[in-house]
């Protein structure tokens, strides 16, 4: 598998170099750590809103940063978790003394590693509050979780937490709107093709020429279903299909249509006629909708859906301005 | 070659209505053409900026559509240009008599139909002027042109004439900066794989599993040349010395690092982070840098690099606002 890297092992570190380069004015990496935050953390009389985790779902985490959205975002290698040491520093260089929010995907590395930190973190007196996004319904238990996986619904989870924050809401009350998102929002995701680790150089699962993967997670795991190969409005509704039956809207909704990283932004655009086809037909309304590489897995070819049941707070959170990298209202 | 696709004959009539689904604020269709527009064209008191192309490059043309870039944008068919009367359309329906300023990519069939457009729509006393982008280092003539190719430097093309009609400058002027953009900026592309049009369903060229291709273009072409697997810091320098050689910046430059379509982001940032290693090295100073996919090819893997040559007046332009799907200043 060719890839465009140096040494496998340099990946992350030449990244976040690549990205503070491509941002100077917008991020700064802390030095001799994995941890990319704002250029102004921490931002004054702002409680500070920090996430992490494995590399190789860019732009998650650190396309985040920005007004409106996250502080500090810590990378661990390629899908493996950031070290507690270095969450440790990100959570104090985002700290302004309104206390920090942690807003965690639901794998063990990353719950334990963050659990870690923040009580390094609460020894020099600084208030760590957490939220575990766990919206994949594919799986009730996976290779990686006790629990749902924390997927593209994350998202959502850091714009209205940031949103909260810049607003100058105390952390009780921006973790609070944060559970709110992360317990009406819900994804499944498919996948064409495996991705490929930097470190292994092959797929991580194979896959044949006329099959494709239901319910995939972000690591390379294979999914909860194998099925042969269906067009673009079939897969569509495959997956709208369960993730309504989870969160099961009873109001507007905003959807995230997410490539995996190797799909042509064409074929999401097809993925979002479907999905929004879909529905009308069930008479949802669809308050907003985006459709990009949100958060991927390396090159693998697929997608996901994401399904935020709303109501007038939440809308009125994700409405507010945000300036990231990835992420622009 | 599985893509997400329903019949590949629908492939650019399914995108483009998942695109409006996307932005139904932003964009709608021209009713009965593959023709989108600005919400609000044509946009009182300025000058109409339109573009347009073959499919599959995507967000190239319709994700620049928005305030300070494009008010129109023409797709054809998967590679293949749009129609003279498509086109002519776009030009009258984006003209609120101000005239109005075609962005070609240096095609042979795109320079022929726009041609033939501007002559109907200048039979309907539309003022239409043109402006031919050929940005490509890589080759003097190809499969598709007769002199350079135009590739990612459109995009700084369609920046710089958007935020000086956005301005309320005249025709003639728009078009003079558009050309001085033209003149200034330089690309060139690699490939680590091919693509695969949808309705062929096989790639247009094969490669070695320790191959890559060098000056490649965005319509499945082969490159100039073909050579070994070279690591990430060889390709970005070899990309950015031949753009260089060409362009000859003598001051201030603005970079894209653009992804053809299926290569990680995680990748675009450590090509870039060599790109501007190698410009340091050669005491040029970055203004600005984009990274991310602006104009693909399909689901190619592999990345361009292009340099535009800056002038206090196409940094004021650069610096104006934009607000579209794809671009945000």
């Amino acid at each position: 598998m060719k890839k465009l890297i140096n040494d496998p092992e340099n990946v992350v570190d030449e990244m976040l170099d690549g990205m503070v380069a491509a941002y100077p004015d917008r991020l700064r990496r802390l030095d001799g750590t994995n941890v990319l935050v704002r250029n102004d953390a921490p931002v004054d009389d702002k409680v500070g809103i920090v996430s992490g985790g494995g590399s190789g779902h860019e732009p998650t985490h650190a396309g985040y940063l920005g007004n409106g959205m996250l502080d500090g975002a810590a990378a661990g290698e390629v899908f493996t978790s950031p070290t507690a040491d270095e969450i440790n520093e990100m959570i104090q260089a985002c700290d302004a003394g309104e206390g920090v929010l942690c807003v965690v995907k639901n794998y063990e590395g990353d719950v334990m590693n963050f659990d870690t930190a923040a009580e390094m973190a609460a020894m020099e007196d600084v208030d760590v509050e957490q939220v575990v996004v766990n919206d994949d319904v594919a799986v009730e238990d996976s290779t990686y979780t006790s629990g749902r996986r924390g997927v593209c619904g994350t998202i959502f989870v850091h714009k209205v937490a940031g949103a909260a924050a810049e607003r100058g809401e105390d952390l009780a009350e921006v973790q609070r709107v944060a559970e709110k998102a992360v317990d009406n929002v819900g994804t499944m995701g498919m996948a064409l093709t495996s991705c490929v680790t930097p470190e292994k150089g092959e797929p991580t699962f194979d896959l044949g020429d006329d099959e494709i993967e239901l319910g995939i997670g972000i690591h390379g795991e294979p999914g909860v279903e194998r099925t042969d190969m269906m067009d673009a409005d079939e897969i569509a509704t495959e997956l709208t299909t369960a993730v309504l039956e989870d969160v099961e809207p009873d109001g507007e909704v905003a959807t995230i249509v997410n490539g995996m990283g190797g799909t042509p932004l064409s074929e999401l655009f097809i993925v979002n006629r479907a999905v929004q086809d879909h529905l009308e037909d069930e008479s949802i309304e669809t308050w907003g909708t985006w459709v990009g590489e949100y958060m991927t897995s390396l090159e693998m070819a697929g997608c996901s859906v994401t399904v935020l049941d709303l109501d007038d707070e939440l809308k009125g959170l994700l409405s507010d301005p945000a300036n990231t990298p990835a992420f622009t209202v």
